[in-house]
């Protein structure tokens, strides 16, 4: 597709449509938009424009689509694989002052929010209900991003994606029309499933302005555990039996022993350097979760724990929930001078040990600090490897060992991305993945977005 | 779309495709393919086919395609809108001959199924693995229906509806060609979702010849509580509260009191005659049911339940869950020379008590028997009513309280359908519901079935 640069006369027409000080072409808003927290190169907009309601979304796109004008949203920043890097220049539409929670039914268990909600400020908005926004990137991302990468996190495996939390979108297409589709009751068969297409679809069929989202209980109750094994093997086999056994852990992570060392040096929490589950459970009562714990270190002893740590009490349990959330955070701060690559793939369960330990042996091979750790309940696997600033070398061998873990995760069943969406980085993946039914992926592409002016460069090659 | 009828040689071809034996235009065969089990009239097909695999389906849909003979699909029958019914004719593709269990996967919670296999056959199947396929619509439904109307039951609030379920689906196009897509690792964010769009598309965009289905572990110990409440507004607001705490109830089902009646009456259960809420719990052990049931008694007590009868006991658990699933059953053989229509629409939970009390209301206004309950977890709501035969004016009526209900439930933001689907009672409400949006689904159909083929005259009217 041929784009149109911006010229001043369209920035004549976007300031009337927004307002003067909402649209800049200045450098510094430009660099701002230019890259998300990837290792992708940064790439720089023409223009950044912020839309305060639906009408002017709609107004933005009917005028980019006429004129070819490329048009990406702006969230957070904070996705990991380039979504937002506006690739083909143009306009960045950055969603942020449509930050408002418009309306919490808490007997319906829903929120209306805006895209630009961040969803900690939504879990803060909260707290007071008992009720929670479950999916949990991590990092400080809007909802509307997060519809666009379907992120999960450390407790999709009891409360889901961001795809099984979405009730009711409200789109604007590409040529400015308004979509709105799905209902406010939890459940429906009724006609096609538009939620799910563009969930996950990166922005590039329309820029969701509008989401009733679902709301979760918050429990009365949490533990968490930390517990070694001898290796891997044993805390796979753990991990198994304990989704098998129905005791529905809220988060059941692995770390691997560099992971362990870390928190031992940062942390000062004395494990053993060895492969470790960490667990969180949500119940009702106390009581509950001392039952939960003691099904639980029944089932790791039949695997062969070594150290089988609980923190029921609260200090103790918020130091272990922290820990496993700083921890990106941590792996980053230990080596100044380099920045991060987080390499992204899940698998069938059975195919875990096989996936963490390949991404094991090519740290063990290299020099460069790699961590691995993942979601281990729901087969989802992260190495972050901390490679050089500048040193070309380094990550050319990064995107080598990037290349080989992501072709091994498809080819055990798997996927190119468990959470961080296709972006610039995994589109080369996309055919090997999907085969076939990728044309069809394009051709609901050029069915919503003929001129393909949302997000181009993304999920599919040029 | 002008279809053409079946003709002599469209059967000789259509012959060599399959066999001989596995195409008939038998009168009992073409009876037996007219009719699911709503109150639709029968339509018969011209021809049912009978195919074994993929590549049969798929020179079928070759073969119909480029002749304008309309194709429906046949599972088990057993859906309540019409679904399955040719309402234009053409050929039927019975696919009960694909009804193998392809793999068990056990240490990925995952099988692969065709289309043809019954849910509680792989179920029976899996009995022994510690695991099961979770969505329970009750008949004796094929998976490869459940999938077309994305089918959902009474264990939907805890395990999700169909569409949670579906990790990948092989599914043959209008055209004959083969989409394949989804993975088999528990979460992606890869591409666009194409399987949400294949589930509860009722047969109307391919059909599907393959299926990974998610399964679940079995829970070591189940209970189940009958808890009875003065009113309809203490029950709602029980299960709000319920749902709330985190108590996370496999089933949590309402049934007014002419259901309690009826179960009085045919189990003798001696229950008072009121709103009961029927309540099902899963959990790793008998002490952790036991401390679920403490709670769960608590938050009944403290909307004035007036009886709380839990079934710890085998024997009696299994007597109050096999009330509840056999219901419908009952239901129908109290009124001999009677044949049901059961209503069903889904509204956010705080306008259960709303919609419900509607129900009632109607039923008490007219002397066609009817029954009222449903799935109070999910806002899902039943109404059965048992229309005379031949009584026209009966059963006019008994549309009348339909459309009431539903134009209700869609005005207060619910959804025409919970769990039945379209078909072809609910397409008039579906611009209601949908608004501008229907367009898009018309144009995901034109997308997929350019022909119109595939299951004619659903979903959307003519």
């Amino acid at each position: 597709m041929q784009f149109n640069k911006i010229t001043q006369r369209d920035i004549k027409v976007l300031q009337s449509i927004v307002a003067t000080e909402r649209i800049s072409i200045g450098e510094s808003d430009l660099n701002l938009h230019s890259k998300d927290q990837s290792q992708h190169p940064a790439i720089s907009p023409e223009a950044v424009i912020w839309p305060k309601n639906i009408k002017e979304i709609s107004d933005i796109l009917s005028y980019a689509n006429s004129h070819l004008i490329p048009v990406t949203c702006w969230g957070g920043g904070s996705s990991l694989e380039g979504n937002p890097i506006p690739v083909c220049h143009g306009l960045v539409i950055d969603l942020s002052y449509m930050n408002k929670i418009l309306e919490i039914r808490q007997d319906d268990f829903q929120a209306d929010v805006e895209p630009g909600v961040i969803y900690q400020d939504l879990n803060h908005k909260l707290r007071h209900k008992g009720l929670f926004f479950p999916p949990d990137p991590g990092a400080r991302a809007t909802i509307g991003g997060m519809i666009a990468n379907n992120a999960s996190g450390t407790r999709t495996i009891r409360y889901g994606s961001t795809r099984s939390n979405i009730l009711r979108l409200s789109v604007v297409l590409a040529n400015g029309s308004l979509l709105e589709t799905g209902c406010r009751s939890s459940k429906t068969s009724s006609g096609y499933d538009l939620i799910n297409l563009f969930v996950g679809s990166e922005g590039t069929l329309g820029v969701v302005a509008r989401a009733t989202v679902r709301l979760t209980g918050l429990s009365e109750m949490l533990s968490a555990a930390i517990v070694t094994f001898p290796g891997l093997k044993e805390a796979g086999q753990a991990v198994f039996e304990i989704i098998r056994s129905g005791l529905d852990p809220a988060s059941l992570e692995i770390l691997a022993p560099e992971c362990i060392s870390l928190f031992n040096k940062e942390k000062n929490f004395k494990l053993e350097v060895l492969p470790t589950l960490f667990m969180e459970f949500h119940g009702p009562s106390q009581q509950y979760l001392h039952d939960t714990m003691i099904i639980n270190r029944e089932i790791c002893n039949g695997f062969g724990c070594r150290d089988f740590r609980i923190g029921i009490e609260r200090k103790e349990r918020d130091e272990l929930l922290m820990a496993r959330y700083e921890l990106s955070e941590m792996i980053r701060r230990t080596h100044p001078g380099r920045s991060h690559m987080v390499i992204d793939v899940a698998v069938p369960v059975s195919a875990y040990p096989a996936i963490i330990s390949l991404a094991r042996a090519e740290v063990k091979k290299t020099a460069i600090p790699g961590y691995v750790f993942g979601h281990a309940g729901d087969g989802n696997l992260h190495l972050v490897f901390m490679g050089k600033n500048g040193d070309k070398k380094e990550w050319a061998r990064i995107g080598q060992i990037n290349d080989k873990i992501v072709e091994k995760a498809i080819s055990l069943g798997g996927t190119a991305t468990g959470e961080h969406g296709v972006g610039i980085g995994k589109r080369k993946f996309m055919a090997m993945e999907h085969g076939g039914s990728l044309q069809w992926m394009k051709s609901i592409k050029q069915l919503f977005d003929p001129n393909e002016i949302l997000n181009p460069g993304k999920i599919f090659l040029p």
